[in-house]
């Protein structure tokens, strides 16, 4: 897969004040007409699949680039490259999460300007990523049935920032304790404007509303 | 179930050296014959559902005392002291990990002299959590089938402190995309020293492997 997509080393900030930098990364983006969606979760909830499956299905209308975060590997890039998307590999050198400069050595090496929708997948942890503003315009997480319906409880900053939350996996609903409105409940407990969207990001079951979503999104950001 | 465990907020750690912390703390635990066992993952694997079924095997064999932390909430702390031991509730006030510090004060809660087998049950992350040393005997983590047999590729550190590996619910192998060789072979990469014992915690299955390494250990260090 070599060349099809940029390894970029991302530094910690040198910036105290990330807000401030978040503040000025989402006014620029606003001129440029890039919207730039956060997604965030814990490890192997689904993120690369359901970006996988909403890339496929948007790319047609959509100029699509992604910034794939991890600690390490190129696991993901290799996957996203593959679809005929701009990718760009974040390696954070064992930072747990990224600020709102790393976001813009990311998106420097994604063209931005060539893009209307570029997504960060931030590294996979319901801690550390909810307290760094990146500069995003809309912040979205995945919640998987197998990680359990208490999980706004115990990660209350994550559900608070984010704008929606998808809660993946519901093939599996059989086979786990989850009680879907329980955690509709946790959730509104933690964020009741938070939108919340049942998928499954292997068969497709509910990404429609999700598309919707992103896309009606992406549209009023470039007006 | 007010009154039956303790909530402490512990404070971030004020020492520059956590590495010498730890290795004073574990030469206490040496002293006391208190055997420490610092418990990691990912939210959602399955640590306190696994933790429960492990007290309930030993509870009459060994002395055993439980610390939950948390970003916030007591959920675990409620579910552990049902069980009859000792538990604490330690609260990180948004700290991501533990360090030996903050164990400390956490072990302080737990009137640690009289138990022989105190486990911490760190925040649900796989990044943070792994670069601080908490002065415990061994590190375990859980990984659970659905999160994905790649986790090793992508959260390194983690894979090569833990001692030892438990890939729980098994019992959902049929209905993930999960390859439990190549999981062995990736954690091997990362450490080829780990025990990996795969179990259900939810039924009990590969439990016994489990309990007879732990009771290994706790012997071991109180000798």
């Amino acid at each position: 897969m070599e060349g099809k997509y940029k390894v970029l080393e991302v530094k910690q900030s040198v910036f105290a004040d990330n807000d401030r930098q978040a503040e000025e990364l989402r006014k620029e983006l606003k001129q440029k007409k890039v919207f730039l969606l956060n997604l965030m979760s814990s490890p192997g909830s689904g993120k690369t699949t359901a970006l996988t499956r909403t890339i496929e299905a948007l790319k047609d209308e959509l100029r699509i680039g992604v910034m794939e975060a991890d600690i390490d590997s190129e696991v993901d890039a290799e996957t996203i490259s593959g679809l005929g998307v701009k990718a760009v590999q974040l390696h954070t050198g064992g930072m747990c999460h990224l600020d709102a400069d790393m976001t813009r050595q990311g998106l420097s090496g994604l063209e931005d300007g060539d893009v209307e929708l570029a997504v960060l997948e931030n590294v996979g942890n319901l801690v550390c990523p909810a307290e760094f503003d990146t500069g995003a315009v809309k912040n979205a997480m995945i919640l998987s049935v197998p990680e359990g319906d208490d999980k706004p409880l115990k990660y209350p900053l994550m559900f608070s920032v984010c704008d929606v939350v998808l809660i993946n996996k519901t093939d599996v609903l059989p086979y786990f304790d989850f009680d879907m409105d329980k955690c509709r409940e946790n959730i509104a407990l933690r964020n009741p404007d938070a939108k919340v969207i049942p998928i499954c990001a292997r068969t497709g079951e509910g990404m429609e509303d999700w598309y919707a979503w992103l896309k009606e999104e992406v549209k009023k950001w470039a007006e």
